[in-house]
């Protein structure tokens, strides 16, 4: 069992990028084989037909190739504007159009964290859409980490016992999910 | 009355830059100002906050103008797997972080073209949500395009006389709608 | 001006139910008339085309008289697996097949109330599509009262009075869009 | 394996239970041990928790224990106003209240017949939200038939061999997939 993490947002201090470290962790310390991307220094441009034309860009090809390699992808997005980001809408509509076009038939779940009380809820639902449309089966449950700025303590963890092992649960009973198809 | 009008795709050849241009011309038909924009040229990045924090570029707060001077909105987009266009959404991510923030309270109409049969209404429905989020009237009725690659003709219109005729009422009921705000 | 409201639950204890007199004491307060409808006592049947042939429920029709003389229709509705309630939806199919149908091109504001932390929010953003569907004006903004268990006081007010000032500060906000209709 | 199939429309003549028959006959030429189900008969009310407080219908107790029997749920169903229709949302409803809850980690596919040309396509998107916020797996693919009260022959299959095959195959892809977790 493979699984790949990334955050759908870009900047160095993102929330999502260390709610993507906390599930690592838990992934870890399982024992399970982990590869995390950050999107940010790959600079994909935004999606452009006359950009593909000319060849679609090594960074996107790369990811494709890390995407065929797992059994299952964690992906942690904010919502901008009560939907989903646009590095992560970019990153999916690049690899949709990579051949052969790995992201499909995957095993995704989709978390979130953010500054406010909802926790990133209203961006979940609206992001399963595009996995769900390129064939991927995106696990039903997600989790929305609210108050997301106060939330993390160190060694890759959540300050709130209760949270991190609602998280860790989560997790587990999703890759427990994912061993269905190995 | 001003509208703003401009495509979710950025290639030059992209279906939906056209049906922009047949929204436009049913407008300026009517003696109703407009403005027609193109994204390619522009570039915007992907929404990044740590490019943010450096200053909004300039071609962001440009269209931020236009928006402001703009009393109606109409969108033409592609679906991009069964969901919003990425460069639709990065374009809206950007718009929100403009201060004003001039994407808000907004008469929007979105029209959707593609070579599919469900005429990117999938993309249109997925669509709304972000500029409803934002704040903006997305007026209820939609108008998607199937088979848009065999659909336009010379001067600016449908080659089919029932689409042009649909099209042109539904633009038109919505200039109607626009009206109540002035 | 005239503002109908429901709730788009059934039980007489409905949160909900609480909410819409609370929506109706602001609306009042402002010398605005109003109609509230309580839908248990109506007692519809669940959609059935072959009910439908035998002549639409003479209450629904009633219903839809209502609103037909309404300017503006306000809705508090509950979340029932994370989406619209059965009861709002049944409400909207046989209301739909009225003639003439009165539920195309009315101002509405949703409202949600929920025991939980996230205020009915997805149930909101899933009860919109229908409205819009039909052809209706959903208000952009939502309200969505979260630990509704805990919140109502007396004389129809919320307990704690920023919520009373954002929910008055939304009604006002939304009766003032719909006077540009008049 | 065992797969339950119902309709989510009540009407005897209804194109989505003819839907049903034509994916019921796929399975049992499989050699697929199925339960159909008629929802008209079973006369739910809309859903009230002042009947439920008097106790959950025996019906839909009934439905409950099917579900439970079964490892696949199929369910064709109409779109009722660009949504889910509300005897399939009511059904959602009820079943959510039995204890146990039997409707929860089922692979549920989704069919939907519609006279118009998208083939119900927006009530699948709307109806895939309940299902999962319940926990079930909804299969990714749809199949939405378009004017389909032309499309059904005789022997319980589609006139058009094209669209039977599809939908054959479709029906195929989801009960393998649904053997992985057997």
């Amino acid at each position: 069992m493979k699984v790949l993490l990334f955050a759908g947002s870009l900047r160095k201090d993102s929330l999502n990028k260390k709610l993507v470290s906390v599930a690592n962790q838990i992934l870890q310390d399982s024992n399970i084989e982990t590869t995390v991307v950050d999107l940010q220094p790959l600079e994909f441009p935004v999606y452009d037909a006359d950009i593909e034309a000319k060849g679609i860009p090594l960074n996107v090809q790369m990811l494709s190739q890390f995407v065929n390699e797992a059994d299952a992808v964690i992906i942690s997005s904010p919502e901008y504007n009560g939907s989903i980001s646009s590095p992560l809408k970019n990153t999916l509509d690049w690899l949709s159009r990579t051949k052969p076009m790995n992201l499909a038939k995957k095993q995704v779940l989709l978390l979130g964290a953010s500054p406010g009380e909802l926790g990133a809820m209203r961006g979940l639902l609206h992001s399963k859409i595009p996995f769900e449309a390129m064939g991927n089966f995106v696990y039903p449950r997600v989790y929305g980490l609210p108050k997301a700025d106060q939330a993390f303590g160190e060694n890759n963890k959540l300050v709130d016992p209760k949270r991190q092992e609602n998280l860790a649960k989560l997790v587990s009973e999703f890759i427990e999910h994912c061993k269905n198809f190995n």
